[in-house]
């Protein structure tokens, strides 16, 4: 809480916040100290999306920043230990209307040697009105208030930053090994308690579904998430007219060969608006 | 021509080729030269999958490269001009299995300076066999002997280095500005001359879709690439399966919005394997 002003800041806030650290020399990345946040702990180290909106989050705080974010790539190199990280962002190209980011997350190791956690690339740029259209169509859901909300987890802590509503695709009941036929997952989701949109927690948003090989094969599976994209359909307004209302997300599976698997999904408003598309390759331990 | 040989090296073989430059100290990126391909010119400046490709090839050709692709991220930071270019390739993570990678290329810009022109994140690894299953369907199509090949073009060099047989969403044979309520193409596509795959060629393949937006329109409307992934889902052994078999590639666009469109599609071998599946975002000038 704010003493000053009474107001109680969201968890997504605090995990997201970065220090602005003495720039370098002109042209240099531009560093930023940040943490890992308890609050959104995944079972070995934090959940995914958190790290990529922080990383993200480097290139939003940036004083260069021309316009919004449109693409973002961000690559897991490592599990990130609890504790502090440098994130470094770098514009690498500035166009008239785009500009080319890399951001570079550094942790200490063992030895007390800076090593490279994460990378992302990220593409901002000032938009411009268009003529528009969407291919996908909306998938058809329930509504958010006739389901349930998935209980909370004591194991997975950022699982309850998270309210869920899962209409397709649940987490077996039962780790039986029972293949199914696809590896389809959708939900309602939103963070809770809830909070304005924005391109940072939209970018978490998209890595809210769990393995896609849990589901297809009813067997606990280690997995780690080693690359992770998401293209914005969106723009700054586009997110401030969905508020805090649910998302609808989508996700599936198209190959597991070898030790990986892809994930492709969508990212909708409750009023129909794809908002983002989005894509990961995972490594799997059998 | 290979005067000791009499073997004609192939026009990808020449366009991919580095040379490696000097090593800098230990840790530092490796650097190789390269050289833009009028075979694999465009319109204006070179076609994309080429660049993706030599980017990669950085990658292929680093003498502490560990295992195959998995994961190729590049980012279109500018036009490339005709010429020569250098291409810088880190491994910024090593792990037991797998190795992160950023590659840079730069160029000299008018005024003799040294700047970035496309970027790249790229993970290697060594594969484990392990259970595996392919969600998609393999798309019906029509024998590769039963179709024409698409017609050489005079003003795209690159399109002439491949064999393609459209069966789904050609080129609009007018540009009438008649909008088609879907943007989805369909080829068979290989190499021409034919040239055995490998993990280069695949990730030029993937980028042989033309501009969705040209077929949801039927309007000329300039475009570039701003970000192109592939994930890949074979190993060295399914792509020498392969040999010089024509691939069957599908793609299709999801939303078009202020000025961007994204692009997601599929390779599959002509024997059902599902090689590579492939993501972009691309920008577009109204």
């Amino acid at each position: 809480m704010d003493l000053d002003t009474g107001i109680v800041q969201h968890a997504f806030d605090r995990a997201v916040a970065l220090e602005p650290l003495a720039p370098g020399a002109a042209g240099a990345p531009r560093r930023f100290r940040g943490h890992t946040s308890a609050d959104y702990a995944n079972m070995v180290g934090p959940f995914g999306g958190i790290t990529a909106a922080q990383a993200l989050q480097a290139v939003m705080l940036h004083p260069d920043r021309l316009g919004d974010p449109v693409a973002f790539t961000g690559n897991f190199a490592a599990a990130l230990a609890d504790g502090a990280f440098t994130a470094e962002a770098q514009s690498v190209r500035t166009n008239r209307s785009t500009q080319h980011w890399v951001v570079t997350v550094h942790q200490p190791d063992a030895a007390g040697q800076d090593v490279v956690v994460f990378t992302a690339t990220v593409i901002t740029a000032v938009r411009r009105e268009t003529w528009g259209a969407t291919d996908l169509a909306m998938p058809a859901a329930p509504a958010v208030d006739a389901m349930p909300r998935l209980p909370s987890n004591r194991r997975v802590a950022w699982f309850n930053r998270y309210d869920m509503r899962v209409f397709e695709g649940p987490l077996p009941r039962e780790w039986n090994g029972a293949e199914t036929p696809g590896s389809e997952t959708g939900l309602w989701v939103r963070d809770e308690p809830p909070r304005a949109l924005d391109f940072a927690s939209l970018t978490a948003l998209c890595d809210v579904f769990y393995p896609r090989i849990w589901l297809r094969r009813a067997t606990f599976t280690p997995i780690g998430t080693i690359t992770f994209s998401v293209y914005f359909h969106a723009d700054g307004a586009s997110l401030a007219a969905c508020g805090v209302d649910h998302l609808l997300a989508q996700a599936r599976g198209q190959r597991f060969f070898n030790g990986y698997f892809d994930q492709s999904g969508e990212l909708w408003s409750a009023g129909g608006q794809l908002l983002a598309t989005t894509h990961q390759l995972v490594y799997f331990k059998e």
